[in-house]
């Protein structure tokens, strides 16, 4: 398929030949739509509904309290925990599921800003997703001003500002795969970075879990968290996960949860007065775990462990190049769409963005022709390939409708001229 | 049935006249089963798992992303809260569902540290729930050892202490009705006197939402948390509640999220660098919102909703009357249980608490007799009363399993002398 034109019998081929073609039947997903969306949320399991149905009515309707034992609810968030750490490379007593991804970062950031005192700039990135950086502003503020949140762009960026603040950075906070251009940073390198001058480094995993290799005892990573309900098929507002490497859980450099909750605590049915944290990475656990949404984001987790990694990275790279190809191949010339994700797909993540002016109004057109992705201020239109359900053929057809939409005048049309509030 | 003994037709009859007797059939409940832990984890409503299947099925699976607008997922939590309001005697644009009661905590006692700077003490009940207090000491900690946590026991307790502490106090943080004894304070009466030294008061409604009177604004408190997964019977871990007054939500004294996240932003969709935070109560939001266990918890707070708050409230105190009653005439003499609740049905909320030497082994031979209370250590037999499926019967049922209990030798069992890890 090299100098001839791509067609449709060659996606066809490609989904034949597709190792991980047989996951696509463990979603609901209809086969008229071509879902491009999973790295903003990912689609039901079709195990899902069942596990749901078996939790509300046979676990909390007929065992009632009990199940707190009876159905291991009790350790929910450390045994969820445990199976993510073989997608993360931790150890499954580094990792917890539990509160959300933006309440996660608070309690590793300000543990790692605790574990330095005296170190008073905290690194990140500029164009970092926007609650990575109002965490780091609020827990500053919170704590009297003292701290300054330095941000930067890139990795040279990052490079310069570690090199320069040297000993005053107590922290990077960085997103591994950013949400507006896919591009994925060197994780290895950065941390190494970071520990040269002595800082700690903190990793939102949120668009890499499930979507793209993750080795964070291998990059030496400090601290993570991460999302369940984008490449984890976790389902709306699935609990996060939370990251902290064994060396900060155990004497004498031992890290605490600034959220201290009574189940946290070493004892908590004790019901004691003073506060002892848990050993080992329960501690960052705080209230009564969401066992609705646990249960729901462990059926995901579980239908991701099955998927050999480097398949699902193999596949998302191929779709990604596919995609690439067929808009250069079939859309007109002055499409305008200009990739902003990285070309080098070593330093892309799970999905492909494009800004264009009009790009509002052709993730709604896209919409109406089946195909969604979505759209990020000001101009970015965002494809999500989730190797698990994406289909060779819905590259073509992606193309396709890009290349209709862009044809033809549709996008005059007022609906697609005028932004949602929400999108 | 003054001067006469009790018998089970008088409860029957109760029962029969009982004006919410029909909301027990709204619930998955055993007819064999007499649950007195609505106060840990409340019922099934029978709603539910259709709702449920629902959110899962036709929004999470056949609309996908589509549903944070189609069908409202991203008002949920303001949605939920506005409910909440009702049963709480605040605004509708007081209250959010969010997060859990610990994370909730952990935001407005740092807000109203932040809004009395210069003040260091916080004063709180020694025997609060344990969370509260970690919650406080976490704070206190990572705010860098300048405030300090000031326990006292009982109204009486707590006014002393304001009146010692006077303008050094920040905030009062108490929980209004105690999980381990039942006791309610006087919500009005001691925010009065906190508010008389120029601290906010901070109530925690864990055991008071749904099943007692709460009167937010006329007691003119500042902020409260509270839960949703016991009297609101929302499920295991269901989301928690957050309410801050009017005023704080307004400048000049505009009340500040520690927890800055981005769905807590003015415009969370412009995806900018800076935070400014959401209008009202929205701005205490933090991370996206769990779908499925606030679907859940909104199909409890409607039941709760559709039931008067007096005649909850005045079978509450007939049942735990009755259930005292039958005690003294039922159980042997020497039975050793001794009210640990107020005897003044004004100062105790919606359970009944004893305590006994044997008190755990007495929880298990109960459950085993399928009477199903609880155990706190180290001595405290609890027994919830939730007036939506409580009925006069069970108060029969569970004085005879008692009486069965404590006059047999059953207790000598070894099951019942081993406290299980976790109860």
């Amino acid at each position: 398929m090299s100098a001839e034109p791509f067609v449709l019998q060659d996606a066809l081929d490609l989904d034949a030949r597709d190792e991980l073609a047989h996951f696509s039947a463990r979603f609901e997903l209809a086969d008229d739509l071509v879902y491009l969306d999973g790295n903003s949320l990912g689609a039901l399991p079709r195990a899902t509904p069942a596990r749901i149905v078996e939790v509300v009515r046979a676990e909390w309707g007929d065992d009632l309290i009990s199940s707190w034992n009876k159905h291991g609810w009790i350790s929910l968030p450390m045994r969820v925990g445990a199976k993510l750490a073989r997608l993360l490379g931790a150890y499954p007593d580094e990792v917890i599921a539990a509160d959300s991804t933006t309440v996660n970062l608070f309690k590793i950031v300000s543990a790692a800003v605790v574990l330095r005192p005296g170190r008073t700039i905290i690194v990140s990135e500029q164009r970092n997703f926007g609650t990575d950086l109002y965490v780091v502003e609020g827990l500053a503020r919170l704590l009297g001003g003292k701290h300054e949140l330095r941000l930067v762009n890139g990795a040279a960026g990052v490079a310069a500002a570690l090199a320069e603040a040297g000993p005053r950075v107590a922290a990077l906070v960085l997103t591994h795969v950013c949400y507006r251009t896919g591009r994925m940073l060197d994780m290895a390198g950065l941390t190494r970075l970071a520990h040269q001058q002595g800082a700690l480094a903190v990793w939102d995993l949120a668009h890499s879990a499930g979507a793209v290799p993750v080795d964070l005892n291998a990059a030496g990573a400090d601290f993570a968290v991460g999302c369940g309900y984008k490449f984890l098929n976790g389902g709306p507002g699935a609990p996060a996960f939370l990251f902290a490497a064994r060396r900060h859980l155990e004497a004498p450099e031992s890290a605490r949860c600034a959220l201290q909750g009574w189940l946290g605590h070493a004892r908590p049915f004790a019901f004691e007065t003073a506060y002892e944290a848990a050993p080992g990475v329960r501690r960052f656990q705080v209230g009564t775990p969401p066992i609705l949404s646990l249960a729901a984001l462990e059926v995901g987790v579980d239908i991701a462990l099955e998927a050999p990694m480097e398949a699902v990275r193999a596949k998302s790279l191929a779709l990604g190049e596919l995609l690439i190809r067929l808009i250069g191949e079939r859309c007109p010339a002055d499409h305008g769409l200009q990739l902003v994700s990285p070309r080098d797909t070593a330093q892309r993540g799970s999905q492909l963005c494009f800004s264009h002016p009009e790009a509002y109004g052709i993730v709604q057109a896209l919409i109406a022709r089946r195909v969604v992705g979505d759209f990020r201020a000001p101009n970015i239109l965002r494809l999500g390939l989730t190797p698990l359900y994406t289909r060779f053929r819905h590259m073509w057809a992606a193309a396709e409708a890009l290349a209709a939409v862009l044809r033809d005048d549709e996008l005059q049309r007022p609906e697609y001229r005028t932004r949602a509030a929400v999108t």
